[in-house]
């Protein structure tokens, strides 16, 4: 059996951060998943001067500064990216492809996804669209797959997946080396519209098209509500009150994801909040047995 | 006439200090009260080690990492208490004693105050008891005060009630030297309750007690509700929404005073959203004309 964290925090970004280090230090046993860059949106930014006591500032000194902090207090970031969040009761279920954590409460940081899903992309999901090719690849064995990779572990998704299936085509969205199996076709064409019936038929290209039956989005994240089943969602943010606490009894949410102004300092406070609330609710669950 | 500031901002702890940089950051002409020693509730912590970015630091090296922060962004502090604020209608007048300031939005971020009021204090407060003895000395020229003083700032206020008053008692509340009128006389003992019938009669002291016409409590600082009539409050601290608005239209809150947790990060990131909140606010005050 897997051990049960008090706490998961997902993400690394400012929210996710505070929250480890808050819940740490009131001695909760915490489990932190996302990059060991922290935040491409830290790292990314040319100037900082609206964090207090750290004045103009690189985006890469930031990110230095925070990785200090963390390191100092012994927190080790897991570099995975969580694919499904499942409220089992009195615990969670963390799913990382084919591995999975157990957590007795969660605290969302997961910034938010800029990039808009594709036409088609929320009609057919679950009808052969798909955020994890390594959980679904047993469905495509002796099929066509196309997968749209944003990064460099969607490579290694897809490879895996070239053993099974039939046929398999790789749309890079990202410059780089693409370390592919011999048999993944490369197709340098940008996805316009996932269409079909009943289920996925195709996928459109600004040139051409592809005949599928599966198409994998693998982006740096997923979608609140599709990362946490059930999770209310206002405005296209999750649901919060004042205590960070979202509709799911022991799931709490910080940072861009809640919404907006999407800022360093009020994603850290959030995710301060986020943890002490998360640290209340496991003292009373704990209180409760 | 005054000039009239886009945003004023009450009180300079974290939630005041991260209001003012980001409200200069987006060009608005901006006034912050509160002491040029930040806040004690900075200094006096011993060890800090959960404000993202800044480990292990003293409170005297976090309130200067802050000090530095603002003075290279050319944020001055006015070291005055704010005694009253007035919705005008599209801006707000703070008074200073016998100062006034014009502001079209207002931040407070006045911290919390742990002191718990006199008994009696709340009942006559209007009817012989007040917090601002400079305004209110007129109306006891010829009669008796007790001035209870928490600060320095008191000695000064005693000084000027003395001038117009039959006798002025003092009754220090901090250890100190007291620059006092010879006229004023200074009294040892605790303050215990507020007695009266319609008004004011007297005060009750751990040893004797001393008829008066008036009492003024000169603390660090003053309620929400009674700083600015009308302001919504909600188990003690003040109501505001996810972007910090209280229920008076131009005034937003941020820090302890709106509620728990208290911590210097959850303070920070509000002082960001309100600050951000005020001027879409002030912005769109200038469309409208
Ligand atoms: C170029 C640029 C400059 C900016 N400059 C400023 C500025 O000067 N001042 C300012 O206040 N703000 C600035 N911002 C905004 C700021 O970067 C964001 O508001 C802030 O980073 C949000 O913090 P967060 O913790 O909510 O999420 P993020 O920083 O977005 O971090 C989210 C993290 O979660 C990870 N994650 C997401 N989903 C999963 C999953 N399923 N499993 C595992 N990990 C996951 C992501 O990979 C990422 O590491 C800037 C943004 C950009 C892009
Ligand atoms: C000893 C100690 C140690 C602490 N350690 C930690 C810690 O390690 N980590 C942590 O996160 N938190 C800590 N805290 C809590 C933290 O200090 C507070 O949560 C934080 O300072 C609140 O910030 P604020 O901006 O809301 O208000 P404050 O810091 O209280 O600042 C409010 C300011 O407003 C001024 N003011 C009030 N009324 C008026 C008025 N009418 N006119 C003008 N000015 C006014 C006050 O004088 C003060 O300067 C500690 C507190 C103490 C006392």
């Amino acid at each position: 059996m897997n051990a049960r964290y008090d706490i998961a925090i997902i993400g690394t970004g400012p929210a996710g951060l505070e929250a480890a280090i808050n819940a740490k230090i009131r001695n909760k046993n915490i489990i932190i998943f996302g990059s060991e860059d922290l935040s491409s949106k830290i790292s990314k930014a040319a100037k900082v001067n609206n964090f207090l006591g750290l004045y103009n500032i690189t985006g890469i000194q930031l990110k230095n500064s925070f990785a200090e902090h963390i390191a100092a207090m012994g927190i080790g970031i897991v570099n995975e990216k969580i694919n499904n969040v499942y409220a089992m009761g009195d615990y969670f279920a963390l799913m990382v492809n084919e591995k999975s954590y157990e957590a007795k409460a969660i605290i969302l940081a997961t910034g938010i996804e800029y990039t808009k899903p594709l036409i088609g992309e929320e009609e057919f999901l679950g009808k052969g669209v798909g955020y994890c090719a390594t959980c679904d690849a047993p469905l495509y064995k002796g099929k066509t797959v196309v997968i749209v990779g944003y990064n460099k572990k969607s490579v290694e998704e897809t490879n895996y997946v070239s053993e099974l299936s039939e046929k398999t085509y790789f749309i890079p969205m990202y410059k780089g080396e693409y370390n592919l199996n011999q048999n993944v076709e490369i197709v340098n064409h940008k996805p316009l519209k996932i269409v079909g019936n009943d289920v996925v038929t195709k996928i459109i290209l600004d040139q051409g098209e592809i005949v599928t039956d599966g198409v994998f989005m693998l982006r740096d994240s997923v979608s609140p509500s599709q990362l946490v089943p059930g999770i209310e969602i206002e405005n296209g943010h999750i649901k919060v009150n004042r205590d960070m606490k979202t509709n799911i009894e022991g799931c709490y949410a910080a940072g861009d994801c809640t919404g907006t102004p999407y800022q360093y300092m009020k994603s850290a406070g959030e995710g301060l909040v986020a943890a002490l609330s998360a640290v209340s609710y496991v003292d009373k669950l704990h209180d409760n047995k």
